[in-house]
């Protein structure tokens, strides 16, 4: 159960509600996802985090599906539940399928593994990754 | 320093040279890096860990590239500076320029970011995703 | 559902009784809480987690709400729901607001990503801190 | 050694010399911290993150030692040593001296040990934390 | 709730059927535990995900229980829920009482708090280990 | 570099010598390791530590070693190098060689990647432990 009360878009108003209009419109969908909701208890941070989230998903150099499997391969690593969620809803409205996303579940997988393996043996970098 | 003395390419024979040879053949690269020489420690774990990792970052829904951005996401949100040195030198000789290493940080920052906010106010899931 | 059985007031004795009554006396509650009706199962782990615990949350040169908020800090960085619950209740009850609440998170939110982009670049340190 | 090439002061116009002279202003410093210099590789985020993470280290009801204090228990808990660098000498300007230190590292201690014990026996929580 | 569908065993064939067959021979168990049949999306990844976790548990130096303990001593310091109940049955099944239990507990607790105080003071090695 | 002065065995007085002494009598050392002569800045805190550490390590229904592979497993988990070093010296001085060191490495390997196979998935689980 949520710590903080959600706020309703019905009861947003000024800059809470610029940004819940924003997300819906950005995203293509008709409802405020519960995060943004909770964010509404610190207005400013609300505003913050959605523009700086905004921006980073944006397409790029790297597309937008590639910017939610980030998110989602992020959201393993850590174990929270209601992004691995939210990021797999999203990449699947993406178009990546069932196969794909047990590819990017074994590689999440092996590289959990090996990133202990590193650490266990304490295992020192080869050659440093060239510099631009 | 390692916590065990990394078996050298000199040494290794049956198992560990085999896949130190396929390593090599593999990656396209002249020598062995130092995780797996550690790993030799335990042929056995050895060789099933290469052959997972191999079949894991074969392309296929999901291309090289993207395999090796989602094992770097995972390595910076576990903090392990081997395993972010060597995949980032993999997605840079991939092709990924400094650009679009600075948009997958992005990602990575924000999503670390948010996961905590959902775990913060107990979030819970807005809609689950659609099984197929 | 808890992998162990919790031992309810009744039942506790000895020195799971005394630490259970210097729970309640210490913190003002007429309840004991559930991880330590499970921590029972070994009482001599209880009473040492319970010491050091309490002298660790006793007001010194930081105050106890201070003291609070770090938890809080690190129960949420470690996505522990109970320990977020637990903590959560405890800085709203020393006084904490929704909106304090609100710029905690948002601080925490924060640093989860900039962790994430210190270790992305293998940055090193500017200037260590001074010693005393 | 990181792992892109950080950007001089020198170097620095328009966004990025703009966001570097904030931040020297903001926090009476007279150089660019290395991870400014490191995100400068993405003058967008760049500036997204500083003033994301300028407004949340504001004093507001939370006054900015005790965001400090938040943003080093965090960075403990994540294990990144440059962040502990900068937030134990971020501390220490602010006046926590050594005894209190210890009194913070105490409280990361017992709580990263305690969220432990509630996932080892999922634990379930007491009381929910009050609504507003 | 899954974010995949169950693959059960009557619908199981080929390869998928191989492992299913197996686990439950090789762990005496009648029925194919659900994060197998979650991996039956990738079925190369379910066929190499089992044999290298079969070959990891086999007892060798290490007999089966100790290995069953370092499974949930990770899995405590992951927070992951599935896993926890997973291997807490598990070591129970080979013996583990609750008392033994209480002692891994204590253990994984005190180990916790202790490496972020190793963290937090940024305290380098005493002496390196033996190599062999 | 430490964040804080290490206290040296010839500064230590009281409760700290007390402590440091007994910690080289315990573990049959002939000096004091890092950690706790960092702890010793919270004399307070060092001795509550270093006392639940001691009655945690001590052997009961699990044996000294077993314990002292559960803290490694966890030190590896959090990628705590200190802390590695100085368990990886532990196990080796109670007896385990390199083989059964690679023995251990596979299983915290194969775990970290399943507990993120489960992650993934939103696995529930199967059967909950039998409660005593």
């Amino acid at each position: 159960m949520p710590t903080v009360r959600l706020i309703s878009e019905e009861e947003a108003t000024g800059k809470v509600k610029a940004v819940f209009d924003d997300i819906k419109t950005t995203r293509g969908i008709d409802f405020v996802p519960n995060i943004w909701r909770a964010l509404a208890v610190n207005p400013d941070h609300l505003e913050l985090t959605w523009h700086k989230l905004k921006h980073a998903m944006e397409p790029g150099k790297l597309d937008k599906l590639t910017k939610e499997i980030i998110a989602l391969a992020v959201s393993i690593t850590n174990g929270c539940a209601y992004c691995i969620n939210s990021h797999t809803t999203a990449v699947k409205k993406l178009g990546l399928d069932n196969e794909a996303l047990g590819e990017l579940v074994a590689v999440v997988d092996v590289f959990n593994g090996t990133n202990r393996i590193a650490e266990a043996y304490q295992i020192e970098p080869d050659i440093l990754p060239p510099e631009e």
